[in-house]
């Protein structure tokens, strides 16, 4: 195993002592309990959105904490649930008095936990409204999933609705475009490698030099098929088809095109992704209105990539171009 | 050979294409001639600010193109220097009458295209000033290159020079800034893995399971050594002390602490290497102003890390924190 770490079992608790460092203009970060959070929290009469999972994702969540996204990130341990507790504290603390958002992965253990420090936080009176993300079109069920896994939609969906809290809409319409951005949005994945979780040592799966495997998920789970390695141009055209017909997306219609890497690919390859997307939907006359090209929502140093469309509509154009000030996504201030 | 690409010739070309319909905000791009454009150049009286090296360093240096930072970018092939009619077509078409800064990474291709196409434009009577950045405290002389390597500087010299030009400064004084921020900033990096060229098929060196090469260059050239595998601390302090000395660092004194990913390490991994090096610093008494951490100048998918650290007075404080607008960088805008 070639990583840059300590200790295996101090990774997570390592990073986050050096997010402190790096962005304390931002955030505050209780290492021990692991949360990041908002430095000027609560924010009185504003709904406090959070969200959480597994760490190993970098930057989401916990780059993705500031002003115009979310108010508190729980990180877990690499590929592994946060603990009640830790969202509970995380709601509490970035209560303000007009309820909180948890936004919730869809896999078994995340969306359990977060349920339990729901039930916790409404017996404390605090008014807690969840979304789930479910936009990975690849499988049904897997491994850690009942139904579809939460993917990179989370991504867009936190920006949008941390844009919305920010003018201080009602919980109830907050959650409502919460819900509305999950269903505008689908997304499939691939990986060229396998990661390696720090404390298990080994890749979590073997693929052959000449191998890919098509609809990967975030924790490396199993796809919709492993095949052999394909160009570029074709490896986009396998994850676009599934989108585009799962969304029903028609000829004249306009989307958010979210290129992602994985984690260990570079941009130079993103990229060219990006290009056999731009043209591929070009064919369709589906316009690109707005475009993320880069490493959001990814699997330690997995290689490979995913494609997020989202359909967009007015609403959802104003509150992504809405200002946003975090570690990782950041414009208009 | 694994990555998302089509025809290895085709990796730079297709890249370009992507991030013109990425950032057609932002940037003109001709990909046939491989030139990624402010959008809204020549701009009057300002002086024109460019660069340009081999591709397989992105961001660098096309992301860095927008409004703050670089007027132009002239991508060459991957880890091949643009040749001189491309930086004289940059010259060309940001000259806004007040002069044009080249910034040149040094490597001997670069070094001598450059000079060439700053003769050609002074021929057609445009001001041409050169910056060489060499801050690279790894090797003296290596494989491509007379004196030390230009690296990690370059990304800060670029923003903060660009955030003087927006000022329309004159040439003269910009050309000195440039020296002043080189002057200030020394880096060193390692790798854990190599990178494979696409063109290559093949990695451009071998590194065992357990060795990491301490030292390394951009573009895979030897470093100082190769060792053992070590802990994200150890590998720091070995990154950190020759900058340090070589800078002649003393208590009191504030620095940006830049700590860049070489394509293929996650952000993880990236925040544990910033907490190691936050922790050798405040033993030092050395205090962190400002700090970036990301991959920006990158080395294809290979995996490792570079830091640089830039002694940090008021001016430079002043136009690092300047507005910029650009693919990679963009804060107050």
């Amino acid at each position: 195993m070639k990583k840059l770490i300590n200790k295996p079992e101090d990774v997570v608790k390592e990073a986050l002592s050096g997010m402190l460092a790096a962005h304390a203009d931002l955030v505050r970060v209780d290492v021990e309990q692991q949360l990041v959070i908002r430095k000027d929290v609560p924010v009185q009469g504003k709904v406090g959105v959070i969200s959480g999972g597994g760490s190993g994702h970098e930057p989401m969540h916990g780059g993705f904490v500031g002003v115009g996204m979310l108010d508190a990130a729980c990180p877990g341990a690499v590929f592994t649930s946060p603990v009640p507790d830790q969202m509970l504290a995380a709601t509490q603390t970035v209560n303000g008095g007009a309820g909180v958002l948890h936004i919730v992965k869809n896999y078994t253990g995340d969306v359990l936990n977060f349920e339990m420090a729901a039930e916790l936080a409404a017996a404390e009176g605090i008014e807690v409204a969840s979304v789930i993300t479910n936009d990975d079109v690849a499988v049904q069920d897997s491994l850690y999933t009942a139904g579809r896994r939460g993917v990179g939609v989370t991504v867009l969906l936190e920006k949008i609705v941390g844009g919305l809290a920010e003018t201080k809409a009602p919980l109830e319409r907050v959650a409502s475009l919460a819900r509305k951005v999950n269903d505008h949005g689908r997304s499939m994945g691939m990986a060229l490698t396998s990661c390696t979780v720090p404390t298990a040592g080994k890749p979590t799966f073997e693929l052959g030099e000449d191998e890919m495997e098509i609809g990967i998920g975030i924790h490396g789970e199993p796809g919709r098929r492993r095949v052999k390695l394909a160009s570029a141009a074709e490896i986009t055209e396998m994850l676009v088809a599934p989108i585009v017909e799962d969304l029903g997306l028609k000829s004249g219609e306009q989307v958010l095109a979210f290129v992602n890497g994985m984690g260990g690919t570079p941009l130079i390859e993103l990229y060219v992704v990006y290009d056999n997307l731009q043209r591929i939907l070009k064919g369709k006359n589906i316009s690109i209105a707005r475009s993320l090209v880069g490493s959001y929502i990814t699997s330690l140093e997995m290689a490979g990539c995913s494609i997020t469309l989202l359909r967009l509509d007015d609403e959802l154009l104003k509150y992504w171009d809405a200002p946003v000030h975090t570690a990782a996504l950041r414009w208009g201030m």
